[in-house]
């Protein structure tokens, strides 16, 4: 057997080897994918991103525990893309998910950054794929969201949950704009703490403001994660917004959208390693850099000149 | 006289409009910064990031105040890469900077993730380049250091200060050590604030670790920002940094690399409006995608045969 019927067999060593692959952009990865490819979309993919500090992981931890309890299989993909130059995500916090482990009905897998040729999201979004494939019931991905990039990430599910908590700086005000339009669902966490009314307060205001345009509007849930409170709540409402989503047609807008934009991501890293081929590879590019820092030459002369040499008009 | 004569002959009306066509990729950007380019290169460029709510712009507010005072010009960037959605970068704390706005020395510019097209990276640098034509002798580029792209943002200085604040979450240990290899100099804000000593002595003790394959070991200075403490001490050991880069040829490596960074960055955008154009816009890209989404097709299929139709081979 190959490494494909390997993993649709139930092998989790094969989908592990598969993610490998698809983080370390291998060669092999895409002709994988390819044969991965018409066993997906069974899957449903929940988004879970939020400021640094807000629990992310253990409310993770707990809802994938509140999943397997209705029976359900999860997979787990914890993006890290604070660490860019350690080759790889190991978040301190992974290890409190230990008990998890033991769980066979759970896959959890960390990316990180690795490689610095293909985006991070256009890699996760394999590895989901891979998951679903795999014949997870639920995927989540849960990412630090602050930059345009991880909120890529998320965007990738069917439902988002935007974790907050109280008490946080300034900035967690533009967080909260930034991250708003995204948030399907909102979890208050560490509701035990001062502020916490106020929070949830803010985010109604807010919410109302938005919801004039918009048939759903997102609920608040407030949670103590690591006490398991609020934690079935969470659930029952992630549950209605995917029944709302796959009952309105929004589900299949949404994962049009999403097919849409993997699909321009795939081809724009493809064409960027074509790039490196032809111009890094062969010492070209140090030519044009030389003029270019001696300013004879400048950045966007230089890719005029290299578009008409590269594309076909 | 053009654009781009006006902003060389000091018109900071001209300069905003340089920076509103890079920001929303209007058709005259490339043009302008075609002829822009000659004049650059002489700005000293400050990469200034840190977690949400380390006062980072408290702090840029400060170090351009003191900058002020030993007579140099000044411009600010303030990435906010948190707001994808709200079209540009409105930071509330923004606002604190008016007293600066008076001073004709400094220019001040807020940029967001206006448009999908480009990357921020890119159009950042760009930014960059108008303030280093229009004469500043030092740039401020602030964002906020947690994704990737972020990190890629102030990759692009020449030296790069990272703030950082005592008694944050767990994520916080994260970020520490995917920041810790782009800081050349470290601030620890609120350094009023318990845990100010502890933050400090790890932040030692993993500089120590790394700094035995390195000739610049990042010094650590503790501010009190909104208090104007230790800004003056920061600012030597910025200059002592740029100094340090200078004499040794690590500024010539950095520049370059950034160069290359920025020219392989401008050539990827450019192919992925070309991209746009011929695939997008034509409704090509539909017809793929209705494929995949039954099952017909797959996206590893699609984008090879692309890659055949786009590129000369």
């Amino acid at each position: 057997m190959d490494i494909v019927e390997k993993l649709l067999n139930g092998s989790r060593l094969a989908l592990s080897r598969t993610i490998t692959a698809i983080e370390n952009e291998y060669d092999e990865a895409s002709s994988i994918m390819r044969k991965l490819y018409p066993h997906t979309g069974h899957a449903f993919v929940l988004g879970i991103t939020g400021p640094p500090g807000a629990g992310k992981s253990t409310m993770t931890n707990q809802l994938a525990k509140a999943y397997r309890n209705i029976g359900k299989t999860v997979g787990i993909i914890a993006v890290d893309p604070t660490s860019p130059f350690s080759g790889g995500a190991i978040l301190g916090d992974r290890i409190r998910m230990n008990s998890l482990t033991l769980d066979e009905g759970v896959f959890i897998r960390s990316m990180g950054t690795r490689g610095s040729l293909g985006g991070l999201s256009h890699k996760t979004a394999d590895a989901v794929k891979a998951l679903d494939a795999f014949g997870k019931d639920i995927i989540f991905v849960e990412t630090v969201g602050v930059g345009q990039s991880e909120v890529d990430i998320v965007k990738a599910a069917d439902t988002t949950m935007v974790v907050l908590i109280p008490g946080m700086g300034d900035d967690i005000q533009a967080i909260k704009a930034g991250i708003l339009e995204i948030g399907d669902v909102f979890a208050i966490n560490k509701a035990d703490h001062d502020g916490a009314d106020k929070l949830q307060m803010e985010l109604n205001m807010m919410l109302d403001l938005d919801a004039e345009q918009k048939d759903w509007r997102p609920p608040i849930q407030k949670v103590v994660a690591n006490q398991g409170e609020g934690i079935n709540e969470l659930v029952e409402l992630i549950d209605k917004h995917y029944s709302y989503i796959k009952e309105n047609g929004i589900m299949i807008k949404r994962r049009h959208e999403r097919a849409k934009t993997e699909l321009l991501e795939l081809l724009r890293s493809s064409i960027g390693g074509y790039i490196t081929k032809n111009i890094v590879k062969t010492g070209r590019l140090d030519n044009y850099l030389n003029d270019i820092e001696l300013r004879k030459n400048d950045p966007y002369t230089v890719v005029h000149e290299l578009m008409d040499e590269l594309l076909k008009k």
